[in-house]
């Protein structure tokens, strides 16, 4: 790469972007880790971005109506915190940058949402910020519609490398970002032909603007060195009314010895090689320094947004004060006042009727009565929609000639689907939930987990939560993953027995902020057993006295979901038989273990025998059997321990043993 | 569609096809469940397949030159099941066509690898079999490499649907195959153009064919119900030097009321509509019935292979008696006699060298000398060779150009990796490993948990395996994953703490015939613990006693990988003040489990406090801490409570607390 003109071509541009590149080997060799080549070779894109074309205001970082870059090559980090701090983010100082990967930075090894005002998404595993990208767009096409373009109207771009294009999450978000046509969406991608373990064409031949164009994107190719070029494409970009991909030809570490090399991706911290590289780069400065003209002229760039801000201030203060405080209160994510008394009614009307109806069905009924008064939600299901029963008769569908509809069919993408709830919610003014069956959150499961670690409150929407699902079988059928999904820290996980629970599920979920939520429901019909209304709600609980003994209380059933109506036939057995029984409806182990211990205790107390009854496996119940004052020899399990069958509902939860009877002889056999 | 001009344009053709079509009507509408639109779409190109080209023996399912046939839309089971029937299966009888869905039917709703002798792959979840079918490709051309063609060439058939190939999982496949030229895979897309929600386009836009071109694919265009263009399709594909795709436009539920509809996908149970549809295609027979001249024309499809395959028996005959053996061991999934001896002498020359190396160092060093002893494994990695340790000296690179290679970059593709070593182990003749970091399961959940379900022994290599990986950060840094692991049935988890349990758990994932392995392997350096060299493989016990107590045995240590070292700085620091410690290692808690309870006890004595630390989340350690004896009031848990952070790994141990201090001051609280 001829260097010299690279400078001698756009001196000022050149300046630039050096900075970066000089920051970032600086930071990385600083840490002794990191990943210097990325950031290096996307700086003149970055530079022209955020120069000629982003609109943001680093005085404020939460604008509703600025534009998102996500880094999605999220291992370029430097890229985004040096951007950050050259153009004023007040969260990153030069000393953020020094610290970069250090203990209690901002700056850590990937980009991190919540360390920063100003980062958008956490990014690091692959994929996830296109797929993001996806829900940002979709979050801003939806408001748009709703709130009218003085308002919302902005662009995402995404910067994505050959990692990102190779998960298979990025072709979901592909294919529905063309069918979408999401004409804002904006991705760069980073060509440089590198990967860890050598040059792409080890592992893959795809041509990626052919892919891209074969799902409907508007594709260009440019030198991504070239300012001139790469403002063409982007204004070229803006133009065109699909999602558009940017294939920028970059040379990772550009200007080092490292450059064009698998070894450019990591940490270059050899001094030398470092000094020749700012040497060529024509800034020899100090570690840590740029130059003055150049800090100034970034930190003009930095103050270019806030007259469009302050103009759209003006134009969101003329709104009525009901939209500005709607609007408001759906950036805030709060939820609206009736929230409450809406499903309160729901309760009260659902404990008097007292239907049999799946779970699933039961979220349906809750979702008919949120989403008119909640116009932020937006639902949707990986292609089953029916199955899932997430779609309510006033959302419309969202779709390129129906852009205020708030129902996405995702197609057959759970992770796609997931990791687009999460850019929604990132997005702001958006409540995002969706569906499929509970199994396929393995599919889901690298957005899920990016959820819980961003604290980002989307709802999954999980049916046919067990063996209950019937004759699909075994593939279909969630035996562990309610175990998973509890082990992992910052989710709430519901496994609600009835309508109650599930509308009380539902208002928790709704009323989060800073946790996702799992409904896991059922296919089948399950009775309500919550006859009696309670304006309380019992399971932000997480755990409480569904039905106590009649008499002595010798047993305590623990049960979740569909078990519950199991556990309750069994303690009419038991009841018969002299054998005073308390059930315990759990649906949701997260909120019990917050509970203080003397409310643990009281509805656990040591003495009774105690049974849990859950059909998945055993794994994490031995929290509430052997512990909270149970004891080991008086405490048994009746579940599963392996995987399910093919067969209808009612034969596998026999021949599985799990039912009134064995749940009645298990306890038995502890009193005697 | 004009069914009568179907039919009298190929009658013969036509009835042997309908044939499939009655099946799937009447099974499903016997079992009331299950899905009969895909296979009446797709018993055309099904029946050219099985007729012209597939080479199979129903008498000998487990022949290893035959052709595979993956059904990667397994909700089209019986399409399967009919194929299978039809050409003489001898697990699938009429009865089991009857009891299709049924309990204990080999007839499940998907097809599940293991039920029925023919049965290639479980399937349903979707994409996953085009997934397998790239692993299943890559092991025949390896071994045709190997073994040369008169041993080994043979195709691999895919039929995919709409839902394979939106699946992200489906594009890892695809560019992972065509970069690599699997020639010998052909996979037909059924381009029916509904899913579940609706038609495709509600959802995507892509074209296909232009997507697998992208990707170096030769793709065919053509009509799924006229056998001439099916069979001439077939011919070019395997003519083709690179991997077909075959878009077949298809009718779901051709012939049925619901054709061409969402309801089509699913269970078509109305009789009068099923009786209309057999009288439109000529076949108006009772229910299970097929014609004895349709029979005895699919019983002759059936009996077409049995001269190849005693031809192949005759040029196998001809090999040499060693060469016979090898191919008949590896198939078998048989261990070579001197691995055992293998392992040994690596374990007594670490255990008298001590170093300290990263785990993963460990499994390269166990891999160094297993490879050259086992030419069926087939390593690899997505794109992390040189941070999992995979690729040892001996093995070759696979690529178009050397055939013989057992080693694949994979590319950034966790999920396709996953999959297709399920493919190879499937295969036959292959035992398959790959790496990713540990917090990347999440990626490739899909395909680990289907590993479990079939019970295919291949290994997981997951390096990175906790906080221990420092600088990158929490969305690299698995904290629930070991418990989501472990709570997978059929899955053996190992985490090793240095070389010679490293070296262990290999032993023991290489002789597993039905479990597969996860190794838990660490980034940064660790001691050899096991100084004494054993000729047991003590880690097959799963826990055992590591050092015991000098004195009275006070506490009992539990640890497991990286933190057996602290446990043991734990205890000299506890021995010092005269307190008698324990310390078990627990490399792998399901091989424990399975130990008799008088080996359980003597290793967890009740008595002494208990106190576990691992640097992963809690959850799952109280069956070890509460239970087996064990006390809650006298127990304790050093590790994770949430995510973890970006910093050096020595602070995150520190800020975490996961320190020998602070086990030592656990086991004192404990005590006092």
């Amino acid at each position: 790469m001829d260097i010299a003109a690279l400078r001698s071509a756009h001196p000022d541009h050149w300046k630039k972007a050096t900075a970066i590149r000089t920051l970032t080997l600086d930071a990385v060799a600083a840490a002794n880790s990191g990943h210097s080549g990325m950031p290096m070779g996307m700086a003149d894109v970055a530079t022209v971005l955020f120069q000629n074309h982003l609109k943001f205001d680093p005085k404020s970082p939460a604008w509703p109506d600025r534009d998102r870059f996500i880094l999605s090559a999220g291992h370029g980090s430097m890229l985004l915190y040096a951007l950050m701090y050259l153009t004023g983010y007040e969260d990153i100082t030069l000393q953020q940058i020094k610290d970069f990967r250090q203990w209690g930075a901002k700056t850590a090894g990937h980009p991190e949402y919540g360390h920063a005002r100003g980062i958008e998404t956490t990014t690091g595993p692959l994929g996830q910020g296109i797929a993001n990208s996806v829900g940002f767009a979709i979050a801003e096409e939806i408001q748009r519609a709703h709130w009218g373009a003085k308002i919302v109207d902005h662009h995402t771009y995404v910067i994505a490398g050959d990692g990102c294009l190779m998960e298979g999450v990025s072709q979901e978000a592909i294919g529905l970002a063309g069918m979408q046509k999401l004409g804002h969406l904006v991705v760069f991608w980073d060509n440089n032909n590198i990967t860890i373990d050598g040059t792409v064409d080890i592992a893959d031949i795809t041509d990626q603007p052919a892919r891209f164009a074969a799902s409907g994107w508007h594709v260009q190719e440019i030198d991504g060195h070239d300012p001139v070029a790469i403002d063409a494409a982007i204004v070229a970009a803006k133009a065109d009314p699909r999602p558009s991909m940017i294939a920028c030809k970059t040379h990772i570490a550009l200007g080092h010895a490292a450059q064009d090399t698998s070894k450019g991706h990591g940490a270059l911290t050899n001094a030398d090689q470092l000094a020749a590289a700012k040497t060529a780069y024509g800034a020899p400065m100090g570690a840590f320094e740029v130059a003055d003209d150049v800090l100034d002229a970034w930190k003009a760039i930095g103050a270019r947004g806030a007259a469009t801000r302050a103009a759209w201030d003006a134009r969101f203060a003329a709104l009525s004060a009901a939209r500005q405080a709607e609007f408001t209160r759906a950036y805030a994510g709060d939820a609206p006042k009736k929230l409450s008394a809406t499903i309160r009614a729901l309760k009260k009307q659902i404990s008097e009727s007292a239907p049999s109806v799946a779970t699933r069905k039961s979220s349906e009924m809750t979702l008919e009565v949120i989403n008119p008064i909640m116009p932020e939600t937006i639902g949707g299901s990986a292609d089953l929609t029916g199955s899932n029963n997430t779609k309510t008769g006033d959302l419309g569908v969202f779709h390129p000639d129906t852009r205020k509809g708030r129902y996405i069919y995702y197609g057959i993408r759970e992770h796609g689907m997931a990791a687009a709830m999460n850019g929604m919610a990132l997005h702001g003014g958006a409540r995002a939930y969706g569906g499929t069956f509970m199994c396929f959150t393995d599919y889901a499961r690298g957005a899920m987990r990016l959820s819980a670690l961003m604290g980002v409150p989307v709802t999954y929407v999980m049916t046919h939560d067990s063996i209950g699902l019937g004759e699909d079988g075994p593939t279909h059928q969630p035996i562990e993953h309610l175990a998973m999904l509890r082990a992992t820290p910052n989710m709430h996980v519901f496994r609600p027995a009835d309508t109650i629970e599930t509308a009380e599920a539902w208002e928790i979920a709704l009323t989060s902020k800073t946790t996702p939520s799992v409904l896991a429901l059922s296919r089948q019909n399950l009775p309500t057993v919550r006859k009696t209304h309670t304006n309380k709600n019992l399971t932000a609980q997480g755990g409480y006295v569904l039905t106590d003994a009649d008499g002595k209380r010798q047993a305590i059933i623990m049960a979740t979901g569909s078990e519950v109506e199991i556990a309750l036939a069994a303690r009419d057995l038991l009841q018969a038989q002299g054998i005073g029984t308390r059930v315990v409806s759990m649906p949701c182990w997260e909120l019990f273990e917050e509970q203080d211990a003397s409310y643990r205790r009281r509805v656990l107390p040591a003495g009774p025998v105690r049974v849990a009854v859950e059909a998945g496996i055993r794994f994490g119940w031995d929290r509430w059997l052997f512990g909270e004052g149970g004891k080991r020899e008086k405490s048994g399990f009746v579940g599963m321990h392996g995987f399910g069958a093919s067969a209808p509902a009612e034969r596998l939860y026999a021949e599985f043993g799990i039912t009134a009877q064995g749940v009645a002889d298990k306890v038995k056999s502890l009193i005697k």
